[in-house]
């Protein structure tokens, strides 16, 4: 069976390009002033750290956010109207993070860092039911899925998605708050993810050695 | 057959992935004041509600495009230079798409929020009526379309867009007098498409499996 | 013979999709005034007017750039290392168009406007020889073309960039004492374009059938 | 065996032609002043002279970046977590070159003229870094390539970025003292890799043909 969701996958990597090369655009250089030497450039630099933490924050989020759509999408063949519409609304909120992420870089030097962290945590924690409403969507009915595809790989991937929601929830309810324990509870996720994303792929293959 | 037009859609996914992602450029991160706290932060952002509800009948509004023209062409194999420009014509009120946004966003609470409104509904008057000279370019010479296209789905593509085209006339119009109502009408119509996309799918295969 | 050069149409593909979109960027959202009301707006808009001249052209410059780049690569299916950086030339330009597009929209009710008409048509002269030198690459060496290419079309192909090459050195010249006379002969020569592209394409298809 | 890694370079083709698009961004059109004509305006353009250098130097660095990825993903089947990782640090990597390249447009002519080479040098650097990385981690598992690859190819791939990183770090190193001479140092190396591209291609057709 052909795989029929080329196109959505192929303007999904369009958005998910975008949105990730956008967020340079939060990163300001310094105005050029009269008699403005190394030292001062660096210094108005250095001061700049926030911005370069919520960028390199976010743009790693939206980079796993794109490796477990890859990955979600390799067992996809099929489309129909639910789907066009969960994974618009994905798309929707990777568009999104760029505007939290410019919040966080503004604010967290501010009496308002604990709402710029709850607005970007939030974020994630829809992204994460987002994820969780495609692939119900898409297990629910099997002609959408890979032909080939055997019921623990569907149950392995939905817990992979269900086990993030009560951490990404957690996050949030915490960043109210210790903003800070929120954002790192965040980048921890998302390390994790990372690295589990590696272990969970040798197990299929041990589990597929052992089948044969 | 193979299918001519891969390159086109490849273009076109492109131009409306950047189209749907620099939307999110319109949303405005506050300034940063002397004793800004997370209640002022707050209220700033609530305050820009216009520009949220812009961006976000905006990026669906595309998305909802992308889907018809994904849709649109499935049933396209080959390209003539009437088709290129058709084409064009439809990527151009895409790219535009952000400026009525714009414009809508920060002159809604304004004395000139009819004016956004009537631009923002022109807008999608023009780009229905690119759907439907595209689609009449494409169905004219069979030979560009799938070979084994039935006229019954011609015929029922072209009502889609058709059947489009004197309600965005009349939310253009009602824009006149009654702007919200017009802007409300326009949400609607991207509902019921979203919906109907669903159901038309459905019948078809009714059809298929009646015809079997 | 497989077709080689996929990647390299995806990524130029990109960047066209990006070079066009990002123009609209360059349209300016007049600022919300105290008691601006619908005329009021109406009026600074149609000041406006040639930035979406600008836009328009520019718009529609880059799309015919990217027809005939289609063609073109449509016939190639090989890579050398020349081929690359003459692709990466035309890209260049492309990125680049939005520069002169933006100093039109600004200067063309100023004193420096036959400055930015000259910049403008000779980014296109630019344009120009960089396709010459992209076909010249390509074509003087067979074994990167489709394998069933014949003489002819690579001569008509040779000669579609060769005749522009005249007129856009007309045009750049004309720039400097008659600047709307040359923006005019721009326009008509993407008009002719359009249109010539399609009767190119026949005069093929007629040729194929006599030689059946 | 099929190819596994089409999605990743149809994504990193995208993040790429995003960003080299971007920096045009960064160009500044002067604004339009009282009696302003084409003089005044030229003058103005010419002052911004490194402006353009630095668009034109990161325009063509990004360029080559990507015919290297091109490159090495021709020999790339299959993907690991590292694998996917590595090109991860490369794409945020091609994704800050705007940044740097702006701090050099703007403070080439200032006393922080050797602060903003240091930075653009240092991103090369670690642009070489991850390349090597990539290639490691690619090569350290054959499974992971293109089945007729042959350890010369292996070995030669790695040799080109190996030998790329100990003059990166002279150019970082020298930016410290001549910040010219490093940027010129960067421009020759980039110039080599265009032309000795296209000779490695050459020795490796020889060797086809010695062996056939």
């Amino acid at each position: 069976m052909e795989k029929e969701t080329g196109r959505i996958e192929g303007f999904s990597d369009g958005v998910f390009a975008i949105g990730i090369t956008l967020l340079v655009l939060d990163l300001h250089v310094p105005e050029l002033k009269e008699g403005m030497n190394g030292t001062a450039l660096w210094r108005e630099l250095s001061a700049q750290w926030p911005g370069y933490m919520a960028f390199v924050i976010s743009f790693f989020s939206i980079f796993i956010v794109w490796v477990s759509h890859h990955k979600l999408f390799k067992q996809i063949y099929r489309r129909n109207t639910g789907l066009m519409f969960a994974n618009g609304l994905i798309l929707f909120l990777v568009t999104c993070v760029s505007f939290p992420t410019n919040l966080l870089a503004r604010f967290y030097h501010s009496e308002a860092q604990q709402l710029s962290i709850t607005l970007y945590t939030g974020l994630f924690v829809l992204m994460n039911l987002s994820f969780n409403l495609l692939w119900f969507l898409a297990s629910r009915d099997r002609s959408l899925l890979r032909p080939d595809i055997d019921d623990q790989s569907i149950l392995e991937i939905r817990n992979t998605y269900l086990y993030g929601m009560p951490t990404y929830f957690a996050a949030f309810a915490l960043s109210f708050f210790w903003p800070n324990t929120a954002l790192l509870l965040c980048i921890l996720l998302w390390v994790y993810w990372a690295f589990s994303s590696g272990k969970l792929q040798m197990k299929r293959r041990r589990r597929v050695k052992a089948a044969l």
